[in-house]
């Protein structure tokens, strides 16, 4: 069996900046991943030509700081999002093409209440202290209504309440019945406020890494060398007086502490001994992931940017949820993400790949005219059906988790410790709130050396 | 490898039911328990003097037929509750002893307002199709509304939506927060609507079986012979065009098909190959347990009796949310059940053993006098922490689930069917639904034999 000073499980962009920084701080360590390949729910397809394609999480902003200094680090620039051109929102089958941030071609009626909308959930999230959610004024309140439920009962156009829907309930990719409110309050302004979240420049959909997230995350794993092991799913964690005992497949380590960073869904799949206390054991049931899938299509060009349009296009409830130019720095070939959230994701599912193939490209060509019947290439990355992942695009807690068992999503177990981007108080949600939580969790091993010496 | 017919999973009444049939059907089958001992969340201890303790589940009531059916089966006769006396309700630190279904001395304001409350739910369950409560007219509504948000929105009187939130609520052992209205509806109107499920005489406390849960039990058990592996924690089940592969702690078995009973939070700790459905492998993210721990207190008598009382008392919050009278058929000793349910249950969980006592006989001295101070023996269940049960009482569905999932309850996988008292459509949540189930379960795998020799 090998020693290490710390075990980290997951090698996400959390566990991947744990284990890095313990590394750099000379501690012995080992990184166990399920997969066989590092980086969670970030995935870079690299072609030989040097054209990549992010599969899963890809975007960056402003206030992510923790990502950047990472780049910085690391050498790799940033390039911004194109946002150039028109955006389309498509409610009720109708097509509103527009500029600016919001889709002036609706009714007066339904901008009013889209924008209304917006400014109150800004609002809202402003009283709410990102480190303790479970303290802000109204969180017994807000934590006992539904996201959806709340949408129903203050946003009285039916446009702008679907557009409201999939803007503040898509991270989860769920229907948003099944969120509280006090989560998307929480997550939106641990962002920095809805505006920063949905928008493109300024906000988190500001810029993208010069080579997609695998240049960030391949020289981490690169660094990490022998520490880092793949294909060993974890199934048992076993603490002592002295230390721990992971268990994975086809290999056992012996650790001092274990930081845990998948995410809270698929955490109860490990087999804990003894049992976590009740609060943590509890929130392993109570911390849903959604159905999403992620599809880059690749054109010769993107023929969308001469057509005047941005890329950017919202549809509710359909099978292109979302589309967004996912193009490299270069611009060339046009690559058009689409996202299929929540109910629209698990339809999709069910279908064969060919069928789906087919209905998303309709989707494309109803929506951007015939070029798009025609690409050169098609990636889908369907979450949903990730074993590792739990599904994603990230977790919500169901109403009145966070009141009840908010504080367990990060207070330590004993020897076991808590990542994952839904751990972190800053970007919760993003891989930049990975980071955050790798390297928040890297420190809290470390400052607890001493106790554990003392203990053993 | 050993070859069966059927595999089960779980040996609780589920477990158990699904697996007597296929035996009494002729056919080879293997039950896979995790524990130590058979029951699940029923769980007797019987003294050598024959007065048995029931831990776990413990009453049975009118409609309730299954139950009744195997009793007659097993020989097994009921005996009827200790109803005569007052009972007490303690709200906000007041004490109102009474007499009838009603606490009359309660303001008028608070009864009108309990009564209309009880009134309101019992028409709303008239309206939920008990096989696809998705389908009421209401569904959406009711399912994006939390059962706290309901009670708040709806019961005036604080005194009177306190206690209907421990009587709609206490099943589930959590915050009514986190508990879909639409849940709580078709929970309810799968036993009969809630006076049925809150009353002693005619209700789900009517009856008990003389000997305990464990008179059921282990005449099944012993029918079932060397089928029964004990100690058995199912971690891997694989499926292939033949059969299924069940992988447990030290022993495989092949199959035909398998019936998986344990509840849907616990289920998801099992690696399925290939992968489950979506839809199913995201519901066992969705339907947590609760926490609650069940107390016996036993004393030379039953000394509440003789003092006018039933035993039975409602405290909301408190340490001893709920007491009842839980002597055997004969009276003797007099055997107090204490049940501490949801977030008073997980604050009781983090006293140490004696703490907790102290605290569970304080209660009881402040609700029944200074004889509660002197108990002959005390037994703590804390199914909070009962690994292989997930928490206790009965699980339940956050707001959205039920609409969005619901179908995945009972639908089966491949080879792989699904059981449980929460499959149930009828008694979902009682042992009578256990057994429902496991009937229901048996069926299906042996009206699928044909089908399955068609694949092979």
């Amino acid at each position: 069996m090998a020693d290490v000073d710390f075990c980290v499980v997951g090698a996400g962009f959390a566990g991947l900046t744990a284990a890095l920084r313990l590394k750099q701080a000379g501690r012995a360590v080992a990184l166990l991943e399920a997969r066989d390949r590092v980086g969670g729910r970030t995935f870079t397809v690299t072609r030989d030509d040097g054209v990549w394609i992010d599969r899963g999480g890809a975007w960056i902003g402003p206030g992510q700081d923790r990502i950047y200094a990472l780049m910085d680090e690391l050498g790799v620039p940033e390039y911004k999002q194109h946002n150039d051109g028109d955006a389309m929102m498509i409610v009720d089958g109708k097509k509103h093409r527009y500029g600016g941030k919001l889709p002036w071609t609706m009714s007066p009626w339904a901008v009013a209440n889209l924008g209304i909308g917006l400014l109150t959930v800004e609002q809202m999230c402003k009283t709410i202290p990102r480190e303790s959610p479970w303290e802000a004024k109204d969180a017994a309140e807000w934590d006992r209504i539904s996201l959806g439920d709340w949408l129903e009962r203050n946003v009285l156009s039916k446009p702008a309440r679907e557009m409201l829907d999939m803007a503040l309930a898509g991270p989860y990719t769920t229907a948003s019945s099944e969120v509280s409110l006090l989560w998307m309050l929480l997550q939106m302004a641990s962002g920095g406020g809805p505006t920063f979240v949905i928008s493109g420049t300024g906000g988190a959909q500001d810029a993208r890494p010069v080579g997609g997230m695998g240049a960030i995350y391949r020289p981490m794993a690169a660094e990490l060398g022998d520490a880092l092991h793949m294909s060993r799913p974890v199934r048992r964690i076993a603490q002592d007086a002295d230390g721990v005992t992971v268990v994975a497949e086809g290999l056992a380590l012996r650790a001092r502490r274990v930081i845990v960073t998948i995410p809270v869904a698929i955490a109860g799949s490990i087999v804990y001994e003894p049992m976590l206390p009740a609060d943590r054991a509890l929130l392993h049931q109570r911390m849903p992931g959604g159905a999403v899938i992620k599809t880059s299509v690749i054109y010769d060009e993107a023929f969308w940017r001469s057509d005047g349009l941005s890329g950017q296009s919202a549809a509710p409830h359909t099978p292109a949820t979302l589309t967004i130019d996912a193009c490299t720095d270069t611009g060339n070939p046009g690559i058009m993400c689409v996202i299929t959230e929540g109910p629209a994701a698990r339809r999709l599912t069910r279908l064969d790949e060919a069928e789906r193939k087919a209905t998303v490209i309709g989707e494309l060509v109803s929506r951007f005219g015939d070029k798009a019947a025609t690409p050169v290439e098609y990636h889908e990355q369907n979450w949903t059906v990730e074993r590792y992942s739990g599904g994603g695009m990230i977790s919500h807690t169901p109403t009145g988790v966070l009141t009840e068992f908010g504080p367990a999503l990060r207070a330590p177990c004993g020897r076991v410790h808590w990542a994952g981007t839904e751990s972190s108080a800053i970007m919760c949600g993003w891989i930049d709130g990975a980071i955050r939580s790798g390297e928040r969790a890297a420190s809290e091993v470390m400052a607890n050396e001493t106790a554990t010496a003392a203990v053993t």
